[in-house]
C-alpha cells in the first residue's frame, strides 16, 4: 500500500508528520513524498527543509493521498499542477486525506461539495465556503475522505485511519510504538473552549504568516 | 533565543517535529538543524528526509541543545562529532533536551551520571547504564535538563519547556495554535499498563530496525 504526501512550501511540519509517523509504521506500507519540483521543500518556518523525491506530474495513482496544510496553503491554492494532482490521485484513490486546513486544497479541486470534513478551527468559513458541511471534530470520516483538525489531530487521525485499514490492534501497537498517551501539561480544551483574545492572537499571527509565505523567497 | 535540533540518520521524525512545532513558535525563536555533513539526512522509514543546513562542528554555542532519538541511535552512538558536540552544547546551554532513545546519546556524551530522567519504556535500561535516575514519566526536568519519553511525547515535553522559558500564557497560545487536544481514537494507556505480547512485538521490530540502520545504506 502506498502513501504519497504532497509538500509544497510553508506547509506546517507537524501536519505531515504527525501523520506520517502513524501511517508509514503500518506493515506493508510505502510511503512518498510529492512536489512541484524534486528537493527541498521549505516548512513555514522557513528552517526545516523537507526532501520531495517524486514530482507531482510523475504520480498517476496513490492508495492514501495525504495533504497538509500550513500558512502556505494561501499560495498553494494558486498551484495548478498541485490541484491537478489532488484530483488525479483522489480519482483512484483508497483513502483522501487531509490535515489542518489542507481540506482548502481539497476545496479547490472541486472535491468538497456536499462532503462532510473538519479542518482547523479558524478555517472553517473558508473551507465551508468550497460546499463542504464543516464539523468541530478531532476528525471526521465521510466514504474514503479522512479530514483532521488542525496540525496536532493528524496523529489521532492517522491513527483512525490505521484502524480503518489494518485494524484496531494493527493501530494500539503502532500507538505503542510512538508512545501516545498525550499529557498536555496545560490542560486539553478545545479551542472552542478558549477565549476569545486567545483565538484572536492565533488569527492574526496565521494570517501574517500566510501572507509572509505569498511573497517571499524561500531560503532554500 | 536559538533552538538547536541535532540530526543523523535513523532519527525518528515526530522525536523532532513534535517537539520543533512548540519551540519554534516561541516569539523570538531562531530554528537550526545541523548533522556531520550539510544536506539529506534520512529518517528511520527511509523515505522521509530532513535539511542540515550548518554541520556539527560549526557549532560553538546554542540556548536550547535538542537531541532526538530513533533507531538510528545505535549507530549514532560511535558518532564521535555529534558526541563531542552534545558536550560542547550543553557545556554552555540555557536548556538541554533528548527525546526517547536521544537520552543515551546524552548518556554516552557523559552528561547524565545522577540525573534524573525519562526516555522511551523500552530503553530505561540501557540509559540507567549511563548513571541516570531513570522515571517512567512522560516529560521531566533535572535542573536545565528536560528530557521526554518516546516520540510523540515531544509535543508535551516541549510544551513543559515552553512554560518554564515564555510562561504558560504563552504555551497555553501555543497549544491552541498546535490544535493540541489530544483525542486518541483507541484510548490513551501509558507503556507499562499495555499486554507484555504487545511490547515484546515493538521491541522486535525496534531492534530489526537499529540492526537495519547501522547496515544499509541511505538512499538519500
Amino acid at each position: 500500500m502506498r502513501l504519497t504526501i504532497l509538500l509544497f512550501d510553508g506547509f506546517t511540519a507537524l501536519d505531515i508528520v504527525g501523520g506520517y509517523e502513524v501511517l508509514a509504521n503500518v506493515p506493508g506500507m510505502e510511503v512518498e513524498f510529492a512536489a512541484t519540483a524534486e528537493g527541498v521543500v521549505a516548512a513555514d518556518s522557513g528552517r526545516l527543509g523537507m526532501i520531495a523525491y517524486r514530482r507531482f506530474d510523475q504520480l498517476e495513482s496513490t492508495d492514501i493521498l495525504y495533504v497538509p496544510g500550513g500558512p502556505g496553503v494561501a499560495a498553494a491554492l494558486e498551484n495548478q499542477p498541485l490541484l491537478d494532482c489532488i484530483r488525479r490521485l483522489d480519482a483512484a484513490s483508497q483513502w483522501t486525506v487531509s490535515i489542518c486546513n489542507g481540506a482548502e486544497l481539497l476545496g479547490a479541486a472541486g472535491l468538497l461539495p456536499g462532503r462532510r470534513v473538519t479542518t482547523n478551527w479558524f478555517t472553517r468559513d473558508k473551507v465551508a465556503a468550497y460546499g463542504a458541511l464543516v464539523e468541530p471534530s478531532r476528525f471526521q470520516r465521510d466514504g474514503k475522505l479522512i479530514t483532521g483538525a488542525g496540525v496536532s489531530a493528524s496523529v489521532d487521525a492517522a491513527l483512525f485511519l490505521t484502524g480503518l485499514l489494518a485494524g484496531e490492534a494493527t493501530a494500539r501497537l503502532i500507538q505503542l510504538g510512538i508512545e501516545y498517551y498525550p499529557a498536555p501539561p496545560f490542560g486539553n480544551g478545545t479551542p472552542d473552549e478558549q477565549p476569545d483574545a486567545a483565538k484572536a492572537v492565533i488569527r492574526s499571527i496565521e494570517q501574517s504568516a500566510a501572507q509572509r509565505m505569498a511573497v517571499r523567497d524561500i531560503p532554500f
